[in-house]
């Protein structure tokens, strides 16, 4: 029996579950292989005991309509940064990779696939460099991975902030109000942007873009003629104004200093009613809403995909690779250079210059 | 040629649109009656020169799927309290009430239909003692009132928070998180009530059940063994801790200062962090996408009723009362009657005892 | 121990597991009790080896969410006609009854709860008559049961024919067609009823009103000016047309002979091209997609408090009842009474009074 | 002032409403720019009186959320077959094409934006062939060009389809039936196997693979044990049997003659009975669902992305051309080739072998 084991690591995101259920069901199509689960990502091995499972058609079935994953996941401890108390009392972290290598093989585990994000899959190139033959499945709710097409989970991202801003337009046209809507994207403005541009938003301001929040205001004048009209503003969590920091925002809004999603909302809203802006203004904070809930079809054909095509690199032995879209195909690429190079929001995306084609504005330039 | 004019007041709704449509295609019926819409209330009737405008059948085709109000409305002016500059520069109020109701009859209109809340049945009252001819049709997304088994816009609410509850499981449970979710609710949980049993929630704070922070802590551990576990909190936007009040939570919050919706989400996950609870928690604040969007085919059917049996109401002289729902007739009530009463969550209505039945902690109590 | 079992019978229902959940969860707060489940209704009593399954908090975790039923659930065999081989070969039925209470006491079992509709409610009064302990809790997807104010599962599947409806207008309208939409109900037109009004649908077909085709033809036309133009229509499966019966129309209509669902629609628009309908005309067919999926957050809040109702009256005693909707309280009413009325559309209804009044023509009359 | 003619022909598909705002917000910026809308396709042009307006950003405001198109759009008539009444009585159809190129010259037109499917693009080709300035925007519900990555309208359809296939689920699970989902797709099944790979199905029956009734007959039996169990299937309505022909089987459906939507659903469920299936099966036919309703956020910004693409080739001149997307780049491609190549569902495709490798069975050999 060949054994291949089964992490998901990093934020959650819709459609880790139909990866794993199309690992497994693939898997059972090939007899002496067997599927094993570690829980919160390498903590179930590394942990004593082990939390690990036997995944079958059973445990997987109907699992790839539900958001989040089975094997849950977590952004802490992991293979190289395990958690250990000084002498002191203070907490540090030791490496633990050669020791989980080990334990790994008297599993009897043949193969890894790590379904993870940027970070998740460093931790795979360099597992894979001390001898583990792991695949590695992309996940990021961004998009922001130029090595593949699309990744599974931002298409759901973006359905759930476009149907917000569906819901806000009424209200907002009926009270003559400006809704702010804040969504995911700390570093990538993918979401934000799309959303902008299904919803029809008026503003969208994004990390990769710093604000003048005059031009904002001037934009949200241009759509009030004598108190009426409304506005509604697209911000993702990492944008920015001009010239200034997003912490500097943060230190006046004290009540959101320990939050790491949120706050930007309100932080403009408060640096409009600074500016002089009288109109009404409400916001709305998306949160974990991105993340959590049924993933749409897309996203689940994509996954499934991406699950039959990392046990297939498996059988084939296509180690230290990452699964990859090139549409219409699932190709597999080097995890080496496909963790180096990053697609942010740039001026010569399509779609930036269809956005400003209709009107939006990105706080950047009086229109 | 009769005339009978259509306001909206107060905070939009869905189903506000149906109710409009459901006036005019009943009236349409009737060849010698006309339909009148005032923009923002009956600010369209008091401005100079006035926004009035003909509702024909063409004007409200398809309008009952959208939210908000094609008549817009607003909380601010009104025959009451009209702003006035003060000779010193400052701003005060002027009664324009008997001015208006001349303008009204001026304008050849029989009768008014005022669609609105609390304060705007208020304003009915007083006009129809003051001589208009005046029917009320109740709008309150918080189901509050008495006088009536259901107002549309609520079932909507609820259903966008409820999925948003849905939505949060999957995550929370993939991350061994506590989740936060803020909903409508200044003086009347319902909303949070109806959310929490529906999606299953396992905390809800309300208005009506000041809170002690330890008991929700002590239920979360609950549902925590050994760092594995989450827990999904419902908290309505006027759930208080015991002995204290909101405002003394937000003088710590001072980002909030100016919130009028939002930040008792924020200020539960500071308590819970002060308290000693250590796992990850987040927030959402679902705001205006509570009041937005397509109403819940409910809703629909509600307002189309509230819509026709107002316009029957005036066909039969029936002023000075409103329309209420009493399952399964649609009925009319004494606006003076309707508008004293109010329905807050109460222990002994059988929803809270069957959710406390099914284990939902409001943190009043150890249990 | 004292237990409780559960059981679902006859056609499922959004919300049935939401019952099953707030039972186990209600219990599990009596310390002395437990809840056992039986397979396909009372069948995994009968059968031998017993499919039965105890049901605890565990079980339960997030079915009130999932459509169906973890019981699952059959119109075949029960207690008063199980299936047995004639010894010429035919088939025949036995009544099993005395030996299933037997069965249930020996289980240790002291009272069960019968989710089900009418005919599962009969056998909750024979079985009561005969001595076991039922309590009843009513399931009808058509809500056509007088005894309570609503039942689960009703506003679900009218959400799923509004939005059909919804979707079905933008086509009709782009292409200038007549989109014929056929929903549940055969004998009570709650469904279509309810969908029609919050669709805004032109013309409902109900079982309680046979239709004209040439009243319809006109109604289409009315709506039609020089080929441009379009109309929605809703029927209902049990619709039927004047002087006529639905087996008349289905014998021209060989393809169906075998259908219990559908089959009206098409024939419905085979009689308009005969009576000189020239439009184009298109047919959809919701069939189970109004059985299935998740429930919305009404039918959800109602169906847990049937299930908390359900067990307090297991605790209180009060077998031979149902439990029942009477707005704002869940009461329990005698099995005997509440199976004996029907509750179909009327035109005395205040629904039926607003749909005329929109204008929605119901094939009877030309107006 | 320079003017761009925009129509959309043959049937309807979420998206172009989208696609029609983003032209008109997109020459809003051009400053000498109008543009003019044809009703019904080019209809509008040829009908006398003309039936055509001018589209403003006031004209297209929201209209992106809805489906269908505000244009109308019909497969009749059109400029190479105008219905004539011959003089014998019947009807013939006549090129008017000289004579419409030369109406639109005298309108003041300098380019037309055709948004249309494989027939509106080769009518564009002829038209660019006789001279007139043809801009052509692919609009496919069956994703089947192969000149582009993708088409708008496809995805919600997807959409739509899945929701059914979970929704039915559910209810199969519980009553251990076999449900068939028919779905649109005459000659290419993406539709179909998206859906079925997203919603889990167990069988997919496409046009590109003739069936064998006996193989689903097989596969339905694996996921049955003793009665137990539930089986999904999907079907185009393109699908058909091995060795015969669809007409072939309708000509058993005479209830279906005269349909062009649905049927097949309904014949293979009497095939599966003529071959000795016992399970319960019910059909649910989508029809036009799939093509109405709000678009989902990815066919919005890839409609948005194709209206200011075609625009932006109006103004550089680059007639007789298609847009065309090629991940992550909107381009441009000469409608001569764009028309040829057809892309239906072949063994090669990834997606095909994902399907197969998660144990879908396409009803083509015995698994």
């Amino acid at each position: 029996m060949k054994r291949v084991l089964v992490i998901t690591g990093g934020g959650d995101c819709p459609g880790l579950n139909a990866v794993i259920r199309a690992i497994v069901k693939r898997a059972s199509q090939e007899k002496e292989w067997e599927v094993i689960g570690s829980i919160q990502a390498f903590n179930g091995i590394l942990w004593e005991p082990t939390e690990i499972k036997v995944l079958d058609e059973k445990t997987v079935a109907g699992i790839h309509y539900r958001g989040g994953t089975i094997l849950e996941t977590t952004n802490k401890g992991g293979p190289y940064a395990w958690p250990v108390k000084n002498t002191d009392g203070t907490w540090g972290t030791v490496d633990r990779s050669e020791e989980m290598i080990r334990k790994i093989n008297y599993l009897g585990i043949n193969a890894v696939i790590n379904i993870g994000g940027d970070g998740s899959q460093q931790i795979s190139q360099q597992l894979f460099e001390q001898g583990l033959n792991v695949i590695g499945v992309p996940k990021t709710i961004d998009n922001d991975l130029s090595a593949t097409d699309a990744t599974f989970g931002f298409q759901t991202a973006v359905q759930v902030a476009t149907e917000a801003v569906d819901k806000l337009v009424t209200t907002a046209a009926s009270h003559n109000r400006i809704l702010i809507l804040e969504v995911m994207g700390r570093d990538a403005g993918w979401i934000a942007l799309h959303a902008a541009v299904a919803g029809g938003a008026d503003i969208c301001l994004l990390p990769e873009i710093p604000y003048d929040v005059n031009e904002v205001l001037e934009k949200i004048e241009e759509r009030f003629v004598k108190d009426r009209g409304f506005a509604i503003i697209v911000i993702a969590e990492g944008a920015k104004p001009k010239g200034g920091t997003v912490s500097e925002i943060d230190s006046k809004e004290v009540g959101y200093k320990n939050r790491r999603y949120g706050g930007v909302a309100a932080a403009l809203r408060e640096q409009l009613q600074d500016a002089g802006c009288k109109h009404d203004m409400r916001e709305t904070v998306l949160g974990h809403l991105q993340r959590g809930g049924i993933p749409v079809a897309y996203d689940r054909v994509l996954a499934t995909q991406y699950g039959t095509k990392a046990f297939e690199m498996v059988l084939d032995g296509e180690f230290g690779h990452m699964v990859s879209y090139r549409h219409p195909d699932i190709i597999s690429v080097p995890l080496k250079e496909a963790i180096m190079h990053y697609n942010t929001v740039q001026e010569e995306n399509y779609l930036m210059k269809a956005a400003r084609g209709i009107g939006i504005s990105f706080g950047d330039k009086l229109e």
